[in-house]
């Protein structure tokens, strides 16, 4: 774990924007340009960095990222437009690129106006404390409503050269399907073509924040940035080595997105939730959805309670073809319903213990068809109405 | 209010079905065949007695409705649809009609089978203690975790004739779209074809409980029932009198369901969520829905807190046509958004001073078109994952 990309600084300061002293602004800079793809909230209401972002990268490469936490500049009009743009110009400005390479992430308070006066004050000492061991400050810079900074790392082979993935994440409240408040940053020193890297991005995406929720709400801001600056000097990367640089993004995805989901607002229980013997990929993925977001499913996980029934009612629900008698469910290796039917107190008393630990799984066979479905989910707790009940206030 | 209705007579009991020693068995009768209409829940997994109650209400007539709370007689098999046909023939039985002239409604937990015997011992009671003062113990006996019990009449004239709704309900959790664990029992003594009993019972519902949310599941077991008897004389309806009842039918179900959420799981606030402007009803009713459910919209609800970024972000996820920069948002009287963006602080502590009381509506102006719906919610409380967290423990 070095958390070092040969090639990439960072540096993360405290500007004033997140109330409390903690650092909130954090700069993720490439001493060359890099090719760059993303990924961005499905939300109609795009956050302004979201929309400069998106067309800031268009071109396919980006030379810098900055990022702050305690405004999320969405809901901010035209002037929250000229100040995401304005902050691309600072940091333009600071580091000699030009401000159509600088993409611009924020997460926090929605409506507001972003003071612009702290970010240009911290422009300049932010660019002078960039360092190749800064990343993980920039992962605590970038945190809300987080308990822990999420790191991953994966380090593989490109033909004879070694390269390496070095991400970072925040998530906590709403985690939901098609990505969440949720940013995530991934640095790369492989060289890669940009449909490469926007292909495996999307496929990482997809198997990754695509399948955790922890509120079934939807942000304005979600934003996957991936840079790869081609210090690896492998050469073109071939079948193989594109399948091991996907293999190698999705993995260090999947691990941030567990941890977005172990960290979910007052989550005390990580729940996989999969779906088999669904008649087709949407009806095990709408099941596996509905199931995984129900707010009485998912105040039984918190009661660590077998309730089987709260499951079948959110199936049936869930505008799939299912048929209650075909029904098995399992909690881990315990069969709690069998064709429909519960086995039993005997059962649901040991299903109650492996639901006392701190992962589970919640496995539910239609025998319906072929298809299957996993999502990550949590609990819903007292502490996520407390914090959601006095974010702002 | 009387909470009498010529002809009907009902009693309730305490079986022992229900933990503790409460009322948990409740019976109507009417003296008289009466013409009988219903509604029932659209999940694909049916209790045994929604089930059994959809074919005997078939014909469009029915003499009694037997009720239980503390077990839902759902996921309960062959067994469960075979328990629900003994309690008609033990009604049927006792009172000497037909087993198909009974419908059937439980509330409860799902997946534990009944215990016949408990309802055995307690039929004939129940049908000797039927009276016609016995209406709100019946609305006592269907309570689960309301805390309340919920009784709404009206008094009309069709052609020169008196007429009288007089319904209850229970509700409390899984209160969503498409009705809720809700039952609704409804008795009247207007002289009314099945034809035009159906369209008024469609009518009413799909403007009262179908425009309610508690926490976005919904139950296996709701059933609306709706017995006229025609003890009130008189003679055709005709358009006047019929719309005179479908009217009266529709307040009766609006209070009932605005009971409902007013008494949701843990709910303190009362929240009717209007969206207009929409570019039709289907939009109109889609981003209503999704405002009204989300989990942090409702936490925002409890914490007082005109969190309206979250009201966009919940629009924006919602799948309707809209532009962020045409959205204003009301709480009562106060404008707290113009054209997407806030109105400020001084706005904001109007509307927070607004939501520091029990009842108070949120509307959202989409600006897109003529549509609108309205729906009432409640607010996502510690008490709400209390509830859910033991109700089964």
């Amino acid at each position: 774990m070095k958390h070092v990309i040969p090639g990439f600084k960072a540096s993360a300061v405290a500007s004033g924007i997140k109330k409390g002293s903690g650092l909130d602004l954090a700069l993720i800079f490439s001493e060359k340009p890099a090719v760059a793809a993303g990924g961005f909230t499905s939300n109609k209401v795009k956050a302004a960095p979201v929309i400069l972002s998106l067309e800031n990268i268009s071109d396919g490469s980006a030379r810098a990222i900055i990022a702050n936490s305690g405004n999320a500049n969405a809901c901010t009009g035209k002037q929250g437009l000229r100040d995401a743009q304005v902050t691309a110009e600072l940091v333009a400005k600071e580091t000699g690129i030009r401000p159509s390479e600088v993409l611009v992430a924020s997460t926090g308070v929605i409506g507001a106006p972003v003071d612009m006066d702290r970010v240009a004050k911290a422009v300049p000492g932010l660019v002078k404390a960039l360092s190749p061991k800064g990343i993980p400050r920039v992962a605590e810079a970038i945190m809300t409503t987080d308990s822990f900074p999420k790191i991953a790392e994966f380090e593989g082979m490109a033909g004879d050269k070694p390269f390496h993935i070095l991400g970072i994440a925040k998530g906590a409240g709403m985690i939901m399907p098609q990505m969440a408040t949720m940013l995530c940053f991934v640095l790369s020193d492989i060289q890669i073509g940009i449909d490469e890297l926007r292909k495996a991005t999307s496929a990482s995406i997809d198997a990754s924040f695509n399948r955790i929720s922890v509120d079934g709400d939807t942000s304005t801001n979600d934003t996957v940035l991936v840079m790869a600056n081609g210090m690896a000097g492998n050469g073109p990367l071939g079948v193989n080595g594109y399948s091991k640089f996907q293999g190698g993004l999705s993995a260090v995805m999947c691990e941030l997105a567990t941890m977005i989901v172990r960290d979910g607002e007052g989550a005390t229980k990580l729940v996989e939730v999969v779906i088999k013997g669904a008649g087709s990929n949407a009806e095990a993925e709408s099941a596996a959805r509905t199931v995984a977001n129900s707010t009485l499913v998912k105040t039984a996980f918190y009661g660590q309670d077998p309730n089987w029934g709260r499951i079948m009612a959110a199936l049936g629900r869930s505008g799939i073809k299912m048929k209650e008698e075909d029904v098995d469910i399992w909690v881990n290796d315990v069969m709690i319903v069998e064709g429909g039917r519960g086995k039993g107190l005997s059962a649901e008393k040991e299903a109650a213990k492996r639901m006392s630990g701190e992962e589970f799984s919640v496995v539910v066979d239609l025998n319906q068809g072929q298809s299957e479905f996993r999502i990550l989910t949590c609990d819903l707790t007292h502490e996520y109405v407390t914090i959601n009940a006095e974010y702002r206030t």
